[in-house]
Formats: structure tokens, C-alpha cells, sequence
């Protein structure tokens, strides 16, 4: 049953005769509807009225009729107006651009604009790989949509989903201070989709695709990869993928197993899904075993779908068929991408002990994480209100900084990796793991930069291995106009802090 | 001849053998080279030797070079490092995304993400009009090139434009709180040009088309304002003409004459030529003369190009035919849009008493501003170092503030001409317009409220009239959650302030 939250909290302003007991009728009022008051502020107070700001968490738009209804039946009180906070908020939009550099006066506008921005151009015409240090693009990331798949809204179209591209750039930013813009894009047709993509990418030093409908999904960020020389991620994906290695190997950590003695079942086997698989794999388990709407995947099936054939090739060794629940049967971990309550208590109690349960569907699990407690040793959601939230946000912002600052060409599972390790690593290396604590707060401020660093360390020796073209220092120099010294001295951002 | 400018101030660190002279030896040295010292900051003082940033204005690559030789000729000295001050400024770009929401805990988070986003999502599925309330679509404008015609550059290509992209992006926000996001296209196809301004549209309040090459600029332009429901505006035509005539009114008010006994000659008819010639037949000159590299265009010219058929046929009412020379003698108004020194302190002898001379080819004018003005009333140029600049950036930002503050779904000439008049009524309203001052400065701040102010009345007008979708007060309440009341107070954007 769902309770009053801040993702529904409004002010009522509300008017009453002045008395000894109008604050507490008035909260009474609210309260009895099942609302929770969370601001009472007295906005007036005149010798016949007062007036009043009331902020609680509501339920629902008709809940916040029952709370103005309940105000107004009260002797002499008018309500004036009813705010939705959450509308409040996203008035006028959610990001915004700014400028880095002064333009107070002519000289300034000679640097940054005409005359001098020539030379800047002129020098990127020369090497090209110096837009990733003369230009925004050195921290820019598209956020790219086509809003065929947003949260739980599923088609809602570009328009309408650009206040989640917008809310994911503010996490950018707020997070590993990553420049994101939300790119919607007004077509829902592949090769669309992937051609835009192409024609935009010279701004931007990376791609994230976001809410894109699988399977869809899989052969753009597969042919944007071939076709770009920026690293292309989708979060759906390899976001998801990356945070659970990470909680899975604090989890395994706990009940002291070893992955190579796990079977391991994956419910649902679309963005999130596939892309488990395909990490999970390269920590190889004991055995995978896939399931989807017709159950247990396996060769002999005979699906079409060659994204399924490939699951089907790449895990159940052991050939299993069945159900759900034949699946879960005696295996160590089960790691749900699916739907609501698709899992039973009785089901979680059929694994092998000290079970691993990640029951990621949102807004509602695929068992109740209570219920599933009962028999399992670890339990994670994707819920803020249980423990061991698996949030993408853990991922998503440290991975693009340490791919920007490694002026990084792709993404490998390696960067994945050492990202889920990072991760894991924040909440390990001081020894504070336990089943209620596998992975790091959303709001725990050295997660980022330890998945930067991490990301980082490795794209730079893959790209000097790769040889992904000229950076750092090297294309440093060559930004220099013809045979100013010392120019190489700039290479590095910190230059920027010695004026 | 060029003069040493802010666009190529370098800093050099040097090192010295203190003495006496040490400070007026280094200085004397770089200002021997033609050099203009800005600052000079002693870094490190020691018994042995001082080291100090010597920051000045130089001409060229070359010219750091002369700086750093003259210094190092010096007795002891020491040339520790040369930076550029305008590399330094482009460092890591100069514009960035930043958020306008609060993330600083699990309530904002679900206000500005999930699960309070996705009211707001459904609201504007409900009524797409809402996105330019509700998000960042409100006030965001495409700053879209193929970098086909960049500065006087040329053909650079996308990533080399960003720089100038950028600093316009900065421009707009400095001046008007707009808040543009370059989009730099890696193709030049005019149908690859019009189909990805189309997919990308549905997050921004209005496209700028910038430095995209003539005429393909104009099939993009003229497509694209049939098929989008957002402002489409090409500044190097549209900015342009806007401020040439607001500079043309003041100019004609300094010699007391009225356009409609003017004759105006036009040189140049690629982009801004155009649109200047468009625009102006509004206010019904006497007649327009235009001329191109082949002379006069006339209609007996044969021309093939449409583009140039059509100026043949809205000009040059008394078919005149000729040279450029020809077309300026007994004219009273010469608008250059076109190339360096095609015009003699002698032609401009030729024209009309209190003749009028806009020599706009950048960087250098179709004629020496200082000679024009022997022979002519009123002279302006495109340049920063002589009066009457003709500069873009007193039309563009405030220009599209109105047109975002109307949720403007088109632009008119009656609103570029309501924008040509306020940016001369704030010179001309305090009676100050004299030969010297025909247009406000760049950095009046006056400038951009005025111009967008006076955009919005006539784009609301506008719309009231053509009826363009739901927008104000009306789309406000449409994003109200069914049944609460008084959401409709939220309309306004002045709601953000309640809270």
C-alpha cells in the first residue's frame, strides 16, 4: 500500500479565524485525511484571520482534494490556493547553462568571442582530438532519448520525458560535475535514432542513451560503438549491470560464498538483463540460468529472436527447463529485472541457504523484500525505503567523469568492472559490509570519484595500449599557435588555475 | 595595418638577476617589439634573481616569438614559459550545464527525479504545450551550424566551430538569460541539415541557425519554419538586418532625410544581404540598388540562380545597370555586406549630400571608415575600434527572450522591425543620436530588455491572433494534477518566487 511522500508534497494556504485552537483544528484537519504534515508556517495574522501555509505529503491528486475538502468544512476556514511542490520545481525546467568565462568588457568578449576565438577553431582544425580540451566537449555528455521507455510511463514521446533527461543531467552534475543536455529526439525509428546521434556527436565527449525500448536499444548502442569515436553507454544497461556486480560481490561477501560455486537466475532478460548476463559472465559463476515470460531460457526452445538464441548459447549449462520457480530451486542467487511479485516467499524459501535475493523491479519488487527476508541472508530493491538500494546513480556519473578525463574512444567491460568494484570497494575496504549494507548511500559523496579514478586508470592504459589518438599533454602542445614555448605547460586542466 | 589586441594577450614568465634596472629592461624589451604591456607581476623575488609575469597585447604567433628572443637577449634572463590567454579562457570550454534544483537529499531527489518526475511527465502527455513550462524548453535555444561558413574562417567543419558556438551560447546567456546549447552537425547536406534540427526540436524553445552556408541556408531556414512549431531564426541574416535597421533609422534622423527619397545600395546578397533587402522593402526606400561580384543585379542580367532572380525582381525599380561604382554615385545610403576595400573614399564622394555609409565586411570594411568620412555624414562598420558598431549581439539575445517569453511558435517581420525600432529608441528616445552615436553599445544593458519586451508584445499579439496552441495562464492550469484547485495560480512563472 503506498504512503504519503515528498514526490507528492504540497502547501495549502489556507485561511481561518484567529483562536486559541485554530493551528491545531487546522493540522487535525489535515492529519485525519492520512496526509503528513511536513511545513506549518503562519503567513498573516490580522485581528479577524489568520493566514497559513500548510506543506504535507500527499497521495494523490484526489487526496489533495480530501485535505482541501477537510480544510474547508472547518468553521470560517477558506482555502486560497493548493501548490504541488514537485510542479514548483520544474517550473521553467530543471538545468540551466552557464557561462564560465567573464564577459564584462571588450576584452574579455576579444578572448572568448571574435577575434580571438579564431585561433581556438584554428587550432582544433589542426588537430581535431584539441576540441576534447579547448571546448565544452572535454565534459559533455548527451543525454539521448527517443522516450519510447521512460521510467514506468513507458511511450510517452520526447516532449514528455524531457523532465527526466533533465533530472538525470542535474544528477550529472551534482554527482562527478559531468555538462549533460538531454537530447529527445522526435522519432522512435532505429536508423533515425542512430543517424541523429552521429550528426550531434561533435559536441559532446560522450553518448548516454536513456529510456530507449529494447530491443531497439541493443543494435543502436551496438552501431553507434562501431560508428563513433566517443564512448557510447546505456545506463538501462550497463548502469544496472555495473552496480549489481558491485552490491553482488559485498553480498557474496556476507554469506562468504564464492561467485564460481553460485547459480545464479536472472529474471527478465531485456536492457538490464542481457547486460547482467554479459558482466556477470566474465566473473563466471557456477552456472547462469536466464528466464523470461515463457520461463526458463534454454537451446532447445526454439526462440527466433536471435538476442534470445544468444542468451540462450551463452547460459544453462545444465539445460534446464521449467518455470520460475523451477529455476530458483536450489540456486545461491537471484537477481530480479522483471515485474511485481513474480517471486513467492515459499519460492525465496526453495534456494539454497544463505540465499542472495535482488528484487530490482520498480516501483514494486519482484518479492517482498520483507517476506523474501525471511528465508534469504541478503535482500536488495530498487526502493529508497528498503535496505540496499540498487540506484544507477552509484554508477552513472563517476563512470562518464573517468571516461571524459581519460579522453576515453570506448567503453570496455574492464571500465565496468573495475566500476563495480570501486563501488563495492566503498563500502568494503572499511570492513562496514553486512546484509542490511552492501552497497554505498546515493548521497555518499566519495562514490563518484572512487568510480572515476577507477574508470580512468583503466581507459587510460587501454587507450595508450589503443592508441586512441593524441591527449593529455601531447595534444596539449599542438593546441599552441606555431612556436609559443612553453605552450605544452598548458596541457594539463590545472593550467587553467595558474592565471 | 593590424594593432597588437586582447584576442592575442600571452603572458610570459621570465627570469631576471635582480637590479635596479631589472624591471625597466624587461619592459623596455617586449615594448620594443610593438608589444602593448597590460600587467606585470613580480612572481618570486630572491637574493640571486626575480621572476616575474610580464601580460601583453602581441600580433601574432611570430610576434610571442620576437617577445620571447628580445627577452632572452637580455643579460641573465630567462624565459620560463609563454601562455595564451585566449587557449587559457577555452579551457575546458566555456559554457557548462548546471542544475537550478536542490539534490541535496532523498526529498529533493524525489521532487526533481523519481517518483515526483513522472506526474510532471504525464501532465505535459496531456498537454505538449506544458514542456515549454515545465522544462528547460521554456527558455533554451539550439545554437545549430554544420560549420560550413565560420567567422571568416570558412569551412571548418562542426568541431572547430564549437569555440564560436560556445562563446555565442555564453552571449546569450550574459545578455538575456537564454540558455543556448551548441549543436554541431557532422554534416553539411542540406536535407541531413533540416532533418536533424527537425528530430532534435522537442527540447528547445527555438533554433539560431549559425554559420551555415549560403544558399543552402536559406532552403534550411525557410523548410524548417514550415515544419516546426518553434522560432527558427538564422542570425546572419535575420540579427543582421535587425540592427542595420535600427542603425539606419537613427543614422537617417542625424541628417534629417526620410527613407522613402532614399536610394540604398546593397553590396553583397549572400545571407545578411538578403535579408537586409527583404526587411528594408518594409519601410518602402525610394528604390534599392543591389550588387554582387557581377555588379549591379538587373533583371536583363540573365541570372540563373532564383535566389538572385528574385532580388533582381523586388530591386532596382529604375533598372539600372553597371558597376558598384556606378550604383553608389547619386545614392544616399551605401550598406556593404560583402568583401574588404571594394569601395574608394571617391565612390562615397560620388553619392549624396549627408551621405550615409555602413561598410559591415569583417574584419576589415568595404572601405577605410576614416576616409568614408570625409565625404560621408554618418559611417559605421561591423568593427569595435571605430563608432557606430554593427554587432549582431544588440539583436539575438533579446530578441529571442521575447520570442521564448511568448512561447512564440514563428517569427514575423512586423516582430524583427519591432526590434530594429528598440534598439534605436534606446538611443534615440534620450536624444542622444549624433554621427557618433547611431547604436547603443554592446555592453548597454538596456539594450536586450528593451528589444525583448518590445518581440514579446508583438509575438502575444501575434499568437492571440493566430491562436498557437494553449499557452500562459491557460497551459498553467492544464498542468495541474485533475482537481487541485487553484493550480491555475501557477501559470505564471512569478509562482516559482512564492516558495
Amino acid at each position: 500500500m503506498p504512503v504519503p511522500g515528498p514526490g507528492y508534497s504540497i502547501t495549502v494556504r489556507v485561511e481561518a479565524p484567529p483562536s486559541a485552537t485554530a493551528a491545531g483544528d487546522l493540522t487535525t484537519a489535515v492529519g485525519r485525511t492520512g496526509a503528513v504534515i511536513t511545513a506549518f508556517d503562519v503567513v498573516e495574522s490580522h485581528a479577524d484571520r489568520i493566514v497559513v501555509d500548510i506543506t504535507c505529503n500527499s497521495l494523490s491528486a484526489d487526496h489533495a482534494d480530501d485535505i482541501t475538502e477537510a480544510l474547508e468544512a472547518l468553521p470560517g476556514a477558506r482555502v486560497r490556493k493548493v501548490s504541488d511542490r514537485t510542479f514548483l520545481v520544474h517550473l521553467g525546467g530543471k538545468i540551466e547553462v552557464s557561462s564560465k568565462v567573464a564577459l564584462a568588457n571588450r576584452d574579455d568578449l576579444s578572448r572568448a568571442y571574435t577575434p580571438g576565438v579564431a585561433r581556438v577553431c584554428t587550432a582544433i582544425v589542426k588537430n581535431p582530438e584539441d576540441a576534447r580540451r579547448l571546448t565544452v566537449k572535454r565534459s559533455s555528455v548527451a543525454v539521448l532519448t527517443d522516450g519510447s521507455a521512460v521510467l514506468g510511463l513507458g511511450n510517452i514521446g520526447p516532449e514528455a520525458s524531457l523532465p527526466v533527461m533533465e533530472g538525470k543531467a542535474a544528477l550529472f552534475k551534482k554527482f562527478a560535475g559531468v555538462n549533460a543536455w538531454p537530447v529527445c529526439l522526435d522519432t522512435q525509428d532505429t536508423e533515425e535514432i542512430i543517424r541523429a546521434a552521429e550528426l550531434i556527436a561533435p559536441a559532446y565527449g560522450g553518448i548516454n542513451l536513456e529510456d530507449i525500448a529494447a530491443p531497439r536499444c541493443f543494435e543502436i548502442e551496438a552501431r553507434l560503438r562501431e560508428r563513433l569515436n566517443i564512448p557510447v553507454f546505456h545506463d538501462d544497461q550497463h548502469g544496472t549491470a555495473i552496480v549489481v556486480l558491485g552490491a553482488l560481490r559485498n553480498a557474496l561477501r556476507v554469506v562468504d560464498k564464492d561467485l564460481s560455486d553460485c547459480r545464479v537466475v536472472v529474471c527478465g532478460v531485456g536492457a538490464a538483463g542481457s547486460a547482467i548476463i554479459r558482466l556477470l559472465r566474465q566473473k563466471s559463476p557456477a552456472d547462469i540460468v536466464a528466464v523470461d515470460v515463457d520461463g526458463i531460457v534454454h537451446d532447445a526452445r526454439g526462440d527466433t529472436d536471435e538476442h534470445l538464441r544468444a542468451i540462450a548459447a551463452e547460459t544453462n549449462a545444465e539445460g534446464r527447463t521449467g518455470t520460475l520457480a523451477d529455476a530458483v530451486r536450489g540456486s545461491d542467487v537471484f537477481i530480479g529485472v522483471s515485474a511485481p511479485n513474480l517471486l513467492s516467499a515459499e519460492d525465496v524459501a526453495t534456494m539454497n541457504d544463505d540465499a542472495i535475493v535482488f528484487a530490482l523491479a520498480n516501483p514494486d519488487p519482484e518479492v517482498d523484500p520483507l517476506e523474501a527476508r525471511k528465508h534469504a541472508a541478503v535482500v536488495a530493491t530498487g526502493r529508497s525505503d528498503y535496505p540496499n538500494q540498487i540506484n544507477n546513480v552509484l554508477a552513472f556519473p563517476g563512470f562518464f567523469r573517468g571516461l571524459l578525463d581519460a579522453h576515453a574512444h570506448e567503453i570496455t567491460d574492464e571500465m565496468m568492472l573495475a566500476a563495480a568494484n570501486a563501488i563495492a570497494d566503498v563500502v568494503d575496504s572499511n570492513d562496514r559490509v553486512n546484509a542490511s549494507f552492501i552497497v554505498p548511500s546515493v548521497f555518499d559523496s566519495t562514490v563518484s570519484p572512487t568510480v572515476a579514478e577507477a574508470v580512468r586508470r583503466v581507459a587510460v592504459s587501454g587507450e595508450e595500449a589503443g592508441g586512441g589518438g593524441s591527449q593529455g599533454g601531447a595534444a596539449g602542445s599542438s593546441a599552441a599557435p606555431a612556436g609559443v614555448p612553453g605552450f605544452a605547460d598548458m596541457g594539463d586542466m590545472e593550467a587553467e588555475a595558474e592565471f
